[in-house]
């Protein structure tokens, strides 16, 4: 049935020209998926700079020219400005369309933009697990999300025809795509992304209240650990204001379990208990070998950031 | 003055032939650093691959013979071993040479190989801040402490002319080398290095304890954040345990303030202020520019995973 259904839709308007916008964009492009893309961002500066790069066709001066039209909307802004666009556009939104976004969160998505959506109209909620520290109209690029899982959190009684063609548009973008309820998802997310996000912004603020010659020494020799922190703590502070507030829940509790196991620890460490440590650390190293069979990171040692070190047994592993 | 000295040593010898050691061989041979490598690890399967390999040119069967006549003594165990090896080749140190060692924490191995030294031995503790998440006789390469630094914590009453010659030493191996004192080591390390590995260790063992179903959707889904963890929580279990045994003071004191924030950044997720988390998460933006500028890390998205996928804009930062 699905080879029947095409992954192209005629118009596309992308909302928010950000990373993941303008990557979308390029993607977009590249396999051909649609006629005419019309882009709109709240910030002018961003929508030059976006028709300058070329990865939308047209720019929209506001939200609701932007989707008027639209067969396919994608709403790529931070997530809590979901709730006032989707009120904003909803008069304009032609039937038949397809609403969806790509947000790091979706119970919240859902009960926010949900009750914008008018009938005749299809929304999808989506998540394309793929990312950069960088962000702004310059961050894009096309192959994003080659390779990658989108999840799509469909709402009940959502169109069996509409959820196959966005599915099959994400994959034509280079998407592995999967199904899943939005709790669900946030639980995932919570894990995977946003806490330990939550944890690299904590440890990088700890060093930027440290006195300043110590500052200057954590600087100098930032080694691996703490310098990649820095870069997941360097993301846009926007964007993740608005995930934690709008995956409170899931949060919390993960928050939770990693406080109880840090306190484990960290007892462990005061009461010089070798053992505890010895058995924590063993057993992460099975989570990681499971990511690899995933296909989820590359063996590769230290990031594969010096290629040119590869000794012949690193080959091998290639 | 420091012309005059030169960096080579007659015979060097390496006692535990890990990554470190390993790799400490096959930078020495690149830069002819001395005339015979000898080598000792407790385990006789890992003596004989590091000879398969050719980073040591013999291996000795006990630590002792390792290091008669040796001009160089590099000590690569785990810290928790130094003890009980500085006291075994205590006897058979050859006066005038040099016995220093590649422990991640200072302090502790001043305390507990110091007094094994002999007069008319010079004793200089030395870190290289450099590695990967692979361990054991395999995983060494020749160019792991190129631009890396080499600290060293010479003791008081240090001779000057063998401190020169090992700084020389590690310059040859490509290292860049500062001279700091034992406990300003021990506290810049536990922030930018030990402190993140504990917090890696524990976000991957919260997710070890998940329930099955969930433990499968975020090894499948694993994005950036926690994929990165992951990778530092596949570290050498017994290394560190070590660490954190022998650098409890600094490691804890850290760790409180790390806790202190995280629940302060728990607190304001709870109560909705999104004012505290923007805040927070954006003046952690600075530290990561300044390691950039320090030439700590690559600005280049995603440490570099996707080359292939670099636009216009990315290669104009290279």
């Amino acid at each position: 049935m699905s080879k029947q259904i095409s992954p192209r839709y005629n118009r596309v308007a992308i909302i928010g020209l950000g990373l993941i916008g303008g990557s979308l964009g390029y993607a977009i492009k590249r396999a051909n998926l649609a006629d005419h893309i019309v882009g709109y961002a709240s910030s002018a500066g961003t929508r030059t700079r976006a028709l300058e790069r070329g990865f939308i066709d047209e720019a929209a001066d506001d939200a609701a020219n932007a989707v008027k039209d639209a067969d396919l909307i994608i709403l790529c802004t931070p997530v809590g400005a979901l709730s006032s666009l989707a009120e904003k556009i909803q008069p304009f939104l032609k039937t038949g369309a397809t609403v969806t976004d790509v947000g790091s969160v979706k119970s919240a998505v859902v009960r926010d933009v949900g009750p914008h959506i008018p009938a005749g109209v299809h929304f999808i909620p989506g998540h394309p697990v793929a990312g950069t520290e960088e962000s702004g109209p310059d961050a894009g690029f096309a192959e994003l999300f080659d390779g990658r899982w989108t999840i799509l959190t469909p709402v009940e009684g959502s169109d069996e025809t509409a959820i196959t063609r966005l599915e099959l548009f994400w994959e034509a973008c280079g998407a592995k795509v999967a199904i899943m309820d939005a709790a669900q998802h946030d639980l995932t997310l919570a894990i995977t992304s946003h806490v330990p996000h939550l944890i690299a912004y904590t440890m990088v603020g700890v060093a930027a209240d440290l006195e300043k010659d110590t500052q200057a020494d954590v600087t100098k020799f930032a080694a691996g650990g703490f310098r990649d922190l820095t870069r997941i703590a360097a993301s846009d502070p926007t964007m993740w204001r608005d995930i934690f507030l709008n995956n409170k829940e899931a949060t919390i509790e993960m928050l939770g379990r990693f406080i109880e196991e840090l306190m484990a620890l960290q007892r462990a460490i005061r009461w010089d208990d070798g053992q505890t440590l010895f058995d924590r650390f063993t057993r992460t190293r099975a989570i990681r070998r499971q990511i690899i069979a995933a296909g989820q990171d590359s063996p590769i040692p230290n990031f594969g950031r010096n290629p040119q070190h590869l000794t012949p047994t690193d080959k091998d592993q290639k």
